[in-house]
């Protein structure tokens, strides 16, 4: 069962950020092709570090059904001239596709048998990847740059589920949690401009 | 047979990536150094890619002879001073490289009894990933974003190799006809201007 | 002993680099979490590339201790609010790094038996690719294109530590004869401002 459920949140994951990805492709006004690469790679980029890390056979390599779901949401946000996924669109989806993908990069590695702390480190880093090389293919300014909170969200999601798993919670109600927690915290850097205090220099430097 | 013509395509396909990153270099008024790593990272960049996603050890790895490709190349642009090889060369090396490559990455990803689709995947990254870290790299808006087809010519190398060698067609002219179908397309987007119609935003919107 | 060796300078070569990832966001003014994410990323990329070349399990998702260095390192970072660590530190501290983590990489790859001349790139991806990877995050011209000798300190480093041992030299003298003729010739580049001629095109071209 956890098996299904990793594998429904996976495809889930993947369709949201390839959304995103497809709207990063509409807002600069680009061609199919770059509509499909862009959603292609922010769909998986994320969960192919996280398995090249980790020695696992690349997801998407072994189950041809990943790219072809990159091929359809990249159409449909094509085909639907995006109506109803302006620029807010992109900011939630990525943020669901955060919460989620933080859970089943950490997952993933924890039934490799990664230590939990490493295992957080995946998670955050399955759920950031994708954006941060959409963001550097587009040539925006990365995500991590910006000052609200983005990857702490994906920290939230993942330590949460990596700590109820290690409580022994079952995997549906410890994902459900962790990815509600993780979606809220980055729901109050969207809507409420949440943010972390950035660093100050010491007096008389810099 | 069918290794011989991949590796042999492999090292044509490495040098002339690899060229087309000693010329960035050379545009950038760089030193020798910044050219053989240009020249590296272009050349292997795509192939190292492919080798990573489908769980093959990466080719140059194995094999010192692509470094020293790399490197004679690199020194050869140096030596002559780009001599015949202005911007427009750049141009022209990157599409045959892209044509190449796709049909390279396509074929070394079915060796490895990847699902067809994916292998069409994995040539089109193979192709286009080398290309893509080199204007990551130089600072260059990412040839993805460019208006012309680009991305296109490698899908087409891609699918048709793909497609001939389901129908059982030999190697060979497998390759040679998917080749010459996928530089043809990058041909007309470089001579004719061919180019896909653009995202158009709904009325009202945006 | 050779084993105990490369683990101290595995570590000590990413809290060097994870300060310089973390200096990087103090300049930006970036908050904790992107300072913990700037110093991982820039601690262990090149290592993490250098193993998923050779093929050998990336390092620190074998041992958690890595994560926690780089952790600790962004923390002291913030806390000590960068004092004593202006900007002069971040390029003295990347210049330790790139020396020790060339010899580092160069000697990973000798152990998994990669050609000698492989080695030596492979030492100096590995020196270099955190750096880079932080560059292109960071939206910084990346270090490849300053002038200034960056890379060929890490060639210079990586090939003396591969002809000693290739001449059976000791592993500790190996090391530090090739970590300080490494280090001191970056040492040359920011201090006297070293550097080779850049490319110059013929005349009437261009």
């Amino acid at each position: 069962m956890d098996i299904t459920l990793q594998s429904a949140l996976d495809y889930a994951g993947v369709a949201t950020f390839a959304a995103s990805g497809a709207l990063m492709a509409a807002q600069k006004r680009q061609d199919l092709v770059t509509f499909l690469f862009f959603a292609a790679i922010t769909g998986v980029g994320g969960g192919t570090l996280r398995d090249l890390l980790i020695g696992a056979p690349v997801f998407w390599v072994q189950d041809a059904g990943y790219s072809i779901v990159c091929v359809l949401v990249a159409v449909m946000v094509w085909v639907t001239r995006g109506r109803g996924l302006a620029a807010p669109a992109l900011l939630w989806l990525d943020a669901a596709g955060l919460a989620v993908y933080a859970v089943v990069g950490a997952s993933k590695a924890m039934a490799m048998g990664v230590a939990p702390p490493v295992c957080v480190v995946m998670g955050v880093l399955t759920a950031t990847f994708g954006g941060v090389i959409r963001d550097v293919l587009a040539g925006e300014p990365s995500v991590l740059l910006r000052r609200e909170i983005y990857v702490s969200a994906a920290i939230v999601s993942a330590a949460v589920f990596v700590i109820l798993r290690a409580f022994e919670m079952q995997g549906i109600w410890a994902s459900g949690i962790a990815v509600v927690l993780g979606f809220g915290v980055r729901a109050g850097a969207i809507l409420a401009g949440w943010s972390l205090p950035p660093f100050a220099p010491p007096k008389g430097k810099d």
